[in-house]
C-alpha cells in the first residue's frame, strides 16, 4: 500500500466523459488499496474561455485579478472529479490550493510556492477519502489567490509528493512518456523508459512540452521518482530519476525543437563594459525569458548582439530594446520570428567527445546554416531558420541512431 | 460621503458588455466620494451551465462538492468586474466569501452566517479602493466552502452592510423596484416608493422575486434601509424601510402570484393527535418546505390533509408521503401541479377589516374556486386553480384599487 500523487492535466479532464475515466482509473488505484492524492488542472479550453471574457475588456488585465479569475477553472475540476468519485461508491473530497495551505509569494500569474500544510489532507487521507487538489493555485499569507504559471500544476503534484514524502508521482498526460524526439515527426521515435533529473530538465526547457521544468526541478532537489504517462492507456511510460550510471553509456538522449522562438538582434552595439549587462537587465525586469544570447567577437568598436525570446514576448522586447538602443547609441533592431531551435540533450554528452560536432556536420551535410549555437553540460542547442526545422530533427536522430 | 453597498445580481451581470455597464454605474458612485461594496452574482447563466455538467454524471451530488463548484461563478464575475473598473482607471479589488471572513455554518447549499470579519475590507476601503465580494458564498471555521442558498448573494449583501455599518444596501436587479403586481401581468400596476420589511418579506416569501427573503429578516433585525432599483436605468426604486405610520392608511399593498407550488393531498388520515406532527417532521428533515397547510374538519375518525411545496420538491415529498401513509394508516395521496397561490400584503390589514372577505369576494365575481386559505398577521394567500391565475390576479389588483 503505497501514497501515490497522481496529476491529470488538461486533456485527460477536457470533457465529462473523459473525467469519468480519469475517475474509473484512480478508483482502480484505491481498489487495490493505495493512498490517492489527485492533483487536476482546468477542464480543456475552460481557461482560454476565460481569457477570452477579460480580452473582451482589456489586454493588460491586473495579475491580482487574472489569477481570481483562472484559479476557478481548476476548482471546476476538483469538484467534478468528487462527484465522479462519489457515483463510483468512493470517498473523495476536493480542495482549492488556498483548502490545503498551499502557500506562495505574491508574485501573481508565476508565484513561487514558499510552504504546504497538509494536515487537513493527512486527516482526509486517514479517513480513507482520496483527496483532490486543485493544480496551479495558491494562497499568500495575505489570503490572495496566486497561480503558479504555465504547467503549474505540476508543481502542484511535485511538491505535494514532497510534503506527503508520497512513494510516487504519477503525472498524466496526452501522449505515452517522454520520446527521443517529437513522435508526431519521427515516426520512428522511441519511448525513453528511463531518464534523468538534469536530462529532463533540460528537455522541458529546450522545448519537450511533457513537463513543466520548475517542477522537476523540485523534484530532483527532494528525489521525487516520477512515472510520466497516459491517461489514455496502461502502460508504462517514462520514469524520471535520479541520474544512474549506466545512463551515461548513452551520449544523446534525444532531440527537441522549439519552433516559438524568436531572434532579436541589435546592430552595432557599442562594444564597452557593462553594455550587455544593462540589456539583459532591462529585459529580465519586463519579465522576459531570454533563451539564447550571441555577442559577435568585434573587431571594430562596435558589435552586433544577437539573443532570442519566447515569440510570445517578443514585440514587448523589441519595444524594450528599441528604446533602450537610442540611449546607449547603438543602431537598428532587427526581428526575426523565422528561427526554430533544436537541441540535443543527455548526461553522457560530457564523457562523449565530439558530440557537438557530429551534431553540427549533420545540419551541414543538408546544408542547413547555424544561426546561433548555445551549449550547457548535458545539451547542445543551434538556431536554424525554421524551414529545415523537421528535416534537421530527423536528420539528427537519424544520426545519433535515437530510433528503434 | 458614504458607505455604500450595492448588489448586482445575474441579469445584471449577464455578458461582458453589462459588466461594463456595472462598472460604469459604480465608477459613477466613486467619482462622487462615496466608499463602496460591490456584491455580484455569477454571470447570467453560469450556474444553470455547471448544473448541466453535473447532470452528465449522477443526480445526487454531494452537496459540499456542489457548493465548492457553484461558488467559481461569483468568483469568475467578481475577477471580471475588477479588471473592467481597473480598465476606467478605479482601484478595485475582487475577495471571495473565504477572503472576507463570510464564516457559515456547515449546511452546504444552504449555510447560515455565523460571523463576517471585515478587517480586509476595511483596510481596502481606507486605501480608496472599491472592495468587490462575491455573493452567494462562506466558508465553514474548518474551511470548507459553502454557498447561501437561492438568492444568496442578497445576504451576503445585507449582511456586509450591516458588518460595516454601511449607510445603504443597494440591490440592483432588472426591475424597477418593487410592483403592486407582476407588472409583465397586471398593465397598471403600480411601483411602491416605500415598503415596510414586513411587507417585504410576505411579498418575497409568497412570490415576489426581487428579493431572498432570508435577507429582508436580517436587514429588518439590524434596521439596514434597502433600495431596490434597475441596474438599467437611474430611475429612483424601492425603499424597503422600518414600518412607518403613514403605511397603515394603505390596506393593501400589493398582489402576489406564485405558480410554483403543487398541492399534496392525503387522504383518509386517521383524526388522532400526534399524526401532523409526525408528517410534517417528516417531510421537514427531507429539507423540503411546506408552504400552506389545511386540515379538513372531521366528521368521522378519518380526516383529509393536504398541504403545498415547491413544485421542484414534490417527487421527493410525495414519495415521502407515500411511505408515512401506509406506516400511519392512511389512504391514497393525490397530487395536484395544477394550482396557483395568489396572496395580498399590506401591514394596513390588521387594521381594516373586511379585506379577506373583499378577496374572496373578487374570486367569487369571476367564479373562482378557492381550494386552501391561509392568513398571517399582514397577508391573505388562497390556492386556485392554475387557468385562473392570471385572471384572478389582475381582478384583485383592480378590486383594491392598487393601480396607477
Amino acid at each position: 500500500m503505497s501514497l501515490i500523487v497522481q496529476k491529470f492535466g488538461g486533456s485527460s479532464v477536457a470533457n465529462i466523459d473523459r473525467i469519468k475515466k480519469v475517475a474509473e482509473r484512480v478508483a482502480s488505484y484505491r481498489r487495490k488499496g493505495h493512498k490517492l492524492v489527485v492533483v487536476v488542472s482546468a477542464l480543456g479550453d475552460t481557461t482560454d474561455e476565460l481569457i477570452e471574457l477579460v480580452n473582451q475588456i482589456t489586454d493588460e488585465p491586473p495579475e491580482r485579478e487574472m489569477d481570481m479569475l483562472l484559479s476557478t477553472g481548476e476548482q471546476v475540476s476538483v469538484a467534478i472529479l468528487a462527484i465522479a468519485l462519489d457515483k463510483l461508491g468512493f470517498g473523495a473530497i476536493s480542495f482549492t490550493g488556498a483548502q490545503v495551505g498551499i502557500t506562495t509569494d505574491s508574485s501573481h500569474t508565476r508565484a513561487r510556492i514558499l510552504s504546504i500544510e497538509a494536515s487537513r489532507i493527512q486527516e482526509e487521507l486517514k479517513k480513507g477519502n482520496i483527496v483532490i487538489v486543485a493544480g496551479f493555485q495558491g494562497i499568500t499569507p495575505k489570503h490572495d489567490i496566486t497561480t503558479l504559471g504555465r504547467g503549474g500544476s505540476d508543481l502542484t503534484a511535485v511538491a505535494l509528493a514532497k510534503t506527503l514524502n508520497a512513494d510516487m508521482c504519477e503525472i498524466y498526460t496526452d501522449v505515452d512518456g517522454v520520446y527521443t524526439g517529437d513522435p508526431r515527426l519521427i515516426k520512428n521515435a522511441k519511448k525513453i523508459d528511463e531518464i534523468s533529473y538534469d536530462e529532463m530538465l533540460e528537455m522541458a526547457s529546450l522545448g519537450a512540452q511533457v513537463m513543466q521544468a520548475r517542477s522537476i526541478e523540485v523534484a530532483k532537489k527532494y528525489d521525487i521518482p516520477i512515472h510520466v504517462r497516459s491517461s489514455f492507456s496502461n502502460n508504462k511510460g517514462t520514469m524520471i530519476i535520479r541520474e544512474v550510471k549506466r545512463m551515461e553509456d548513452v551520449s544523446v538522449r534525444g532531440v527537441t525543437l522549439n519552433k516559438n522562438e524568436t531572434k532579436i538582434t541589435i546592430c552595432d552595439v557599442p562594444d564597452r563594459p557593462g553594455i550587455a549587462a544593462k540589456i539583459f537587465k532591462k529585459i529580465a525586469t519586463s519579465g522576459i525569458n531570454v533563451d539564447m544570447i550571441v555577442q559577435n567577437v568585434s573587431h571594430t568598436r562596435i558589435t552586433d548582439l544577437s539573443f532570442t525570446v519566447p515569440t510570445a514576448s517578443a514585440a514587448r522586447a523589441v519595444k524594450i530594446t528599441k528604446q533602450l538602443s537610442s540611449k546607449i547609441g547603438a543602431g537598428e533592431i532587427v526581428e526575426d520570428q523565422n528561427v526554430a531551435r533544436i537541441s540535443i540533450v543527455g548526461v553522457g554528452m560530457k564523457s562523449h567527445p565530439g558530440v557537438a560536432a557530429k551534431m553540427f556536420d549533420s545540419l551541414a551535410k543538408i546544408k542547413v546554416n547555424i544561426e546561433m549555437i548555445s551549449t550547457s553540460e548535458i545539451s547542445i542547442s543551434c538556431i536554424i531558420n525554421k524551414k529545415f526545422a523537421e528535416k534537421a530533427m530527423k536528420t539528427i536522430h537519424k544520426q545519433f541512431n535515437l530510433g528503434n
